[in-house]
């Protein structure tokens, strides 16, 4: 099953994605959806108001979850590269809620950053409550998968020793425009990429994961309840603009595509912002 | 004038607190009243249901504000008696609601942690959408101050680069009991401590602060939309547990009081969590 949260005259809707069109679930976005219990069911037999596929415009997949976790150094081979040990902890930072876009917004660089960079990532959005997860629990909280890009301002990121004002700016994470539920896409393997302007930035498949979505979830519910609606983006690869020489970064007019087989992609044009 | 969020008969209700009795506003928290325009017109005006204030039931100040802003070495005196150079950008980091507790709630020390620690904090609490605010437009933004301790986890906070992990355990935040507002006590000088068991462990001169809040509220705001609710946690002096030789932690039956000279006092007793 492929849900979304599209707009529609000035509001927005949750939606079941089929083949042939989008079916109104009656709720005004994923996780508001999310947050009924049996959502999985009601989900499923919903037969509200149909929009064809074609134009859909889509808003973040969840519009202002009540947590994003963001996870860093996460991918065997760039942790490899860099020649550094394997973590044994997963690094945890966060991003709010007005940091997110739809999978086919602007993605705004702001006038006050000259080093926007890209950083593609499977996102795992919850659907049960969880606290002290075990791994069986944990698997059953995860609603389903869906596409990120962690775009990032190197400049505020590195400022200082903590990465969060490099990482929140408003409007800058794609995130859509699917959750496609785990029976559907484990999202175990497969490739995911990024590109900028139609070249190949980065390229992994998902198996080279360190910690899974399943860990993460467990680890993360020992410190802290996990709500439905709460996004966590699990890593991103190497290839990113900064560790490129020279370094690389978004410019007004760059299209940066991130994909994962199976998932679907978010297609983002990038705009300066207005001073 | 005071404000406060309290809990009547298992829900939530904004107060306003004047010397005699708590005065209930008519919404459910301190966050939906802090959304209303006018919301200072409206406070000072109120004459719904009034309490006792005897007695009086704090809830979190604010009860899942949209964002918690916390802010890293900020105090002068601590970060040259580490022997550091003054910063030239602040430090930010995140905390999520769910860890916020009352003024005088039991804070929750996970069985998972071994090294609970204090931090007695300044913190704001915004009344105005704002951004890209300059110092005026930041001032107007604030509604008022408040006491937090940001009761953190030594051990998770240092398991790896980034800080979140030992900042958001679940249960462990004080802030309140009253939001006061900026013409009462502007907050920019007067004695923050917090006690131990009795004993000072940190007392220092709000005047002290590296970032004020009004230049926090600015640059936060160059990032990222602040919105009514939102919570900035302005940062430590120094004498926190950790820094001790040996280390102090904070154990089952401590009772942690955190105080700061015309907002009032969080006093808390830690409880260990039920494995």
């Amino acid at each position: 099953m492929k849900l979304a949260t599209i707009r529609v005259a000035g509001r927005t809707r949750a939606v079941r994605v089929d083949a042939d069109a989008a079916v109104e679930l009656g709720t005004a976005d994923l996780v508001e959806l999310l947050r009924t219990p049996d959502w999985r069911d009601a989900a499923a037999a919903a037969d509200g108001p149909a929009h064809p596929l074609d134009g859909l415009d889509y808003a973040p997949l969840v519009t202002m979850p009540e947590k994003i976790i963001c996870v860093g150094q996460n991918y065997r081979n760039h942790i490899k590269e860099m020649g550094r040990e394997l973590p044994a902890y997963p690094t945890l930072f966060a991003k709010y809620g007005r940091s997110l876009i739809g999978a086919y917004d602007d993605v705004v660089l702001p006038a006050v950053s000259e080093a926007m960079d890209w950083e593609a990532e499977l996102a795992l959005v919850i659907g049960t409550e969880v606290r002290n997860a075990d791994e069986d629990e944990a698997r059953a909280a995860i609603a389903g998968y869906t596409v990120l890009n962690d775009v990032t301002a190197r400049d505020w990121q590195y400022r200082t020793l903590q990465w969060l004002q490099g990482k929140t700016f408003e409007h800058t994470t794609p995130i859509g425009p699917w959750l496609v539920t785990p029976d559907e896409v484990p999202a175990t393997s497969g490739e995911m990429s990024c590109e900028v302007d139609g070249e190949v930035m980065q390229s992994t498949d998902l198996a080279d994961i360190l910690f899974t979505p399943v860990e993460l979830v467990s680890y993360i519910s020992t410190i802290i309840t996990l709500a439905p609606g709460d996004v966590i983006a699990t890593g991103t690869p190497g290839g990113v603009g900064h560790a490129r020489k020279p370094p690389r970064y978004l410019a007004d007019g760059t299209v940066v595509t991130t994909r994962i087989e199976g998932l679907g992609e978010c297609r983002n044009v990038c705009r300066l912002e207005k001073a």
